[in-house]
């Protein structure tokens, strides 16, 4: 049976509806809120319509399981704050589409809080066995409650835990949530990696003192320490980094933050991003290094929070391969392999199974808002190589 | 008769009784606090036993007026929320020994919420003209109580506002606030003008992106043009200030503020101070070309908020002159001319009438803390001055 550009369409459609909110196309439904709950519930209906087994797990993710051994496809169904339609929605409808049109066994998920109300892509991160569930369950929310709380509003509807043997693989779409195909104008790309991300917090602690009365060289002024930082960091990251790489100061916090005192203390966010693990750390050697020169010239005290490491993941290269002949045909000279840059559930679901991962154009690279929109051509593009990827893998698949 | 070193050490000491609170001798005597209520009537008897007229005003500034024709010296005796024994009080109290044991007709005052528990220099402000009451009556505080609200509870000891035209002049003494005359082992420091203070807040717009999938080729980060701008502001400067110059960024607003998120918009406060208008204004200049090169070159929508401007007040050259004087007898070598970068009550009082300043010195610099100091030969010190200073006046004060 060949896939159905238009049911595929309405069915995006339809799932926008549970917390269709905002403007344009956008969505508010939070992990584990009413909308959310009752989006995989008509899920669950759908699965069981394409003929697969419905099954809510302890926390909430949602998989529709095809006999013996599958492939396993999809992605997340809640959504930020102010989020758009197609943000994991649409690996799941797309995942649901082939499960209905191939004539391979295809097992569909979608996860829960991958957008992260608790934790980061929690949901994956408990099913894979990188946050252990009494961890998770301690998580709150901007506003007090916590993952154990939310998700026992589910309990209901759980089963056990889904055993990862039974699939063989796991494929994901999703819209890149960056610029990089729209701008090019090309319509699909092949994910290589998802790359590795540390962050932490950086303090400088100088000495606070009246902006009036204190000469510019008596100051210890934690703001100059960290533009100084920067501008260092920015002059020496050039030998190191490829295009691809990416580095961000996103949170700035002085104290005490008010215009008429030199600030004593700046601690401020250190992120960076990059596809290889030896990159990630010249790059956090090159922070350490200049950070302390910096403190040592500018008489700052200088102190670290704890370093989030997460490793950068490499896609399967048979699965690959599968997308890569399917982008080929859909899409040949306007399709590129490129990292992702943002996490996905698929780094979790790394730990079990050889994983890609294919992304479809954001128009203007706009996501994580109301305004995110993918053409319905792209959409389609991006249905119609997951099925030929599915075709070519054929046997393999089992 | 000769000033009373001891008498005047011991009345600053059980001042400090009036709050005291916090480490060492800290204070706790917001404007209209029991603490500071109390004080002012403390002061009121002292005054009455050195055969002044108590006179509060109807904003609760405390006179202590000689009859006819008087020099009026004095400070403010409220305190900030962790404040030291000194700022205020010290002016005070030296005031008032002054003018015990002066032959000339010295009248003392202690201004009411100098420290800007609702505006700036408040009490001073009004009872100059640069402050309409009825715009002082809604100023509030961070809690929310009004200054009218404020003022009414000490409404029952109010008489009117005391005519200026009974003073020839006035003269404060206060701590230095700032660490020059301490690292340099000088004991006064004669003001020859308050710097003037240009203060706005300026924000850029750039676009707020995910900083996993944002390209840094195609980002607009303002946190980075914020560091831009600084750096280049600071090179520009460098021909135009002189060492008593100061700029500051104290307080900086990233939005949205978060680790993962290209920062979109940095909201931030630019202030500057200087006695020369004419490089206040240069500076000024240097500022907006900068800021809108940077917008132009980072993609930055560039906005201004009001410019809070205060102009440079120039202390009274004979009075200054007086302060030199006894300077040079009490501490030769070992005193200096010097600008005040801090504000003072002194900058309204110099709407009404010629107006001169005497700094002691801080221990390290420190001030608006519970740590705040000054040696006691120190504090003698700027007494004799004073007293020299009004002996030297003479008949000139009338």
């Amino acid at each position: 049976m060949a896939v159905d550009h238009t049911r595929f369409l309405e069915d995006l459609h339809k799932l926008r509806e549970f917390g269709a909110s905002g403007v344009g196309k956008g969505v508010f439904r939070p992990a584990y809120s009413k909308a959310d709950i009752a989006a995989r519930q008509w899920l669950a209906d759908r699965m069981a319509d394409a003929g697969l087994t419905p099954h809510f797990d302890p926390v909430g993710n949602l998989f529709g399981l095809a006999p013996g051994r599958s492939l396993l496809m999809g992605s997340h169904s809640d959504s930020q704050p102010e989020g758009g339609w197609l943000d994991g929605a649409l690996g799941v409808i797309a995942a649901l589409e082939i499960a209905r049109s191939s004539d391979q066994p295809i097992s569909v998920v979608s996860f829960q809080d991958e957008e992260g109300r608790f934790g980061v892509t929690t949901g994956s991160a408990v099913w894979s066995g990188g946050l252990p569930l009494d961890k998770a369950d301690v998580l709150t929310d901007g506003s007090g409650v916590s993952f154990g709380e939310a998700r026992s509003s589910m309990a209901d509807l759980s089963q056990g835990f889904v055993d990862p043997a039974r699939f063989s693989g796991f494929v994901e779409m999703h819209i890149e949530q960056g610029p990089s195909l729209d701008a090019a104008n090309e319509q699909i790309g092949v994910v290589t990696d998802i790359v590795g991300i540390r962050d932490m917090s950086v303090t400088f602690e100088g000495q606070q003192n009246h902006a009036g009365t204190t000469p510019m060289h008596l100051r210890r002024d934690a703001f100059q320490a960290l533009s100084l930082f920067n501008t260092r960091l920015n002059e020496r990251f050039r030998n190191v980094v490829t295009p691809q790489t990416v580095w961000t100061i996103g949170r700035v916090d002085l104290h005490p933050n008010a215009s008429s005192i030199v600030p004593g203390r700046a601690r401020f966010s250190m992120q960076w991003r990059d596809g290889d693990p030896d990159r990630l750390s010249r790059m956090e050697e090159i922070i350490r290094t200049t950070a302390q020169e910096i403190a040592s010239e500018q008489g700052m005290v200088l102190t670290y929070g704890p370093l989030l490491g997460l490793e950068p993941v490499t896609m399967d290269q048979s699965l690959r391969a599968a997308l890569e002949h399917g982008a080929e045909q859909v899409a040949p000279g306007r399709w590129r392999r490129m990292p992702s840059g943002a996490l996905h559930d698929a780094t979790n679901v790394s730990r079990l199974m050889p994983v890609a991962m294919l992304f479809v154009p954001s128009i203007n690279g706009v996501s994580h808002d109301f305004a995110e929109d993918t053409t319905e051509s792209d959409l389609v593009a991006g249905l119609r190589v997951l099925d030929l990827a599915v075709q070519s893998l054929d046997g393999q698949a089992r």
